[in-house]
């Protein structure tokens, strides 16, 4: 479908979000360990768990999300398995690479040729404790994405991000993050979204009127625990769009039997459903 | 030989250190685009390169320090080819993963067991954005170090690590950073260290003397420009250790010709002496 090379990230991605009535992104963190009856433990059985799991929900996904670190996890074959995976994503849905990345210009080079020239992710995640220049590279193409860590769901994400910091206000440091992130969407042609977990409505509330269009992506509703509907009440934009809801192990490991497929297209369904019901229509 | 497998990772270094009179570190950030002349511009090339390089340098390296951008540059055989590079390292001397990482949970383990279990990675660098549960599954086995970016060497850096902080003191974030690797390689096994660019002379000396024995990973002198006199003065321990000088570009392209590795066994003994040259002896 050669129209989508031309369409923005941001246009792609609504297109999939109203086509799929969907703000549900499909997380996928394989590990051997977890791989249900039925399926080999090994890295093949990986790929063929994945790209089952990815036919299964492919009707309810909005966005899907591989994990570096579980790919990583599988040793010197984890690239090739990523790949595989990349490859199984049916093309109307795009994909991003949780990955949380950034580093100074020509390494930051290496790897926006690699995920988004070679794998062809439409998005990744990454971390801005570098600066603009670190993330610079990766904001070239209007038809890519990152999604700055910003507000993170783990307990000890207070540690830097919630210091008190004085710039041209006193605040916390996150909201000076997602403010940086409001001028790199105005500034570079690929789109600039944040992280921000669902285990902090409040804080999520605060990034959502500081930066009232980006795109949020939300992990925590899962096996984390997040408040989903206070989520998304309060994450969405006003027209009940921008906030990408991900779940991960609660929709791969639905099932630890052979019907795990299916259990996962029911969890996905539901979830999806489930997340429809709490978001405002414009 | 297995009694290096009871070694901390401080021991470890030191041991290399003082065997090969070195605070050098090599790295290693291979292009396909930069390969010299008589090496096949391919991922198989590459692999041959890395290979006759870490033979060239291996008298005058402390440490190899392969950056992960340029792997992933590589594509989906960027891990294969990660591993061979890994492989061709000598056992006596510790290798560096770059890859600035950090996670919640399960995908920080999904990490650690892909970069220390399976890759065998003596140490990695980390982003301590997402705080100290992110880095916890780094820090389990005193073998291991991670290295946490600080203060680094490019321009944007000041974005975040220069803003001023209100915690028990006023202090830019990039101090807050350092007393906090402080505590937490205090508290845990593994050794913690941190990144500081060599284009920061003056704050290098600050780091150093907060963290009075921890290693420093200075990036930064070779390509980047950064001052060696002045960091080696400043950055080393008061026994004249404890900091890793790293080059990359100025050792591997030191030739684009067939002398591509005589050119780079000249530059990595050069600047192995310079170093020293500048080293206070304890």
């Amino acid at each position: 479908m050669p129209s989508t090379a031309t369409l923005t990230f941001t246009d792609r991605l609504q297109q999939r979000i109203d086509a799929a009535d969907s703000l549900l992104c499909v997380g996928i963190d394989p590990t051997i360990a977890r791989m249900p009856e039925g399926v080999a433990p090994s890295v093949d059985g990986v790929i063929e768990f994945c790209v089952n799991l990815i036919e299964a929900t492919k009707d309810d996904a909005a966005i899907y999300k591989p994990n570096l670190g579980f790919f990583v996890g599988l040793g010197r074959r984890g690239l090739e398995a990523l790949w595989e995976v990349r490859q199984a994503i049916p093309q109307e849905i795009p994909v991003l690479l949780d990955c949380k990345i950034a580093d100074i210009d020509s390494t930051a080079k290496g790897y926006a040729t690699g995920w988004f020239d070679e794998f062809d992710f439409d998005a990744i995640t990454v971390n801005a404790y570098m600066g603009e220049d670190s993330l610079a590279p990766f904001l070239q193409d209007a038809a890519r994405a990152v999604f700055v860590v910003c507000k993170t769901s783990n307990p000890g994400s207070g540690d830097l991000q919630d210091i008190t910091v004085q710039t041209d206000l006193t605040q916390p440091l996150y909201h000076h993050v997602a403010k940086r992130t409001k001028t790199w969407n105005e500034t570079y042609p690929a789109t600039v979204g944040v992280v921000v977990g669902a285990t902090w409505p409040e804080q999520l509330r605060e990034v959502r009127a500081l930066l009232p269009d980006q795109p949020i992506l939300l992990p925590g509703i899962g096996a984390q625990g997040g408040d989903l509907a206070a989520s998304v009440a309060v994450g969405t934009t006003a027209t009940g769009t921008g906030l990408l809801c991900s779940a991960s192990r609660s929709i791969m490991y639905a099932s630890s039997g052979t019907d795990y497929a299916d259990a996962a297209r029911t969890a996905a369904h539901e979830l999806r459903l489930a997340i429809n019901e709490h978001r405002p229509r414009g």
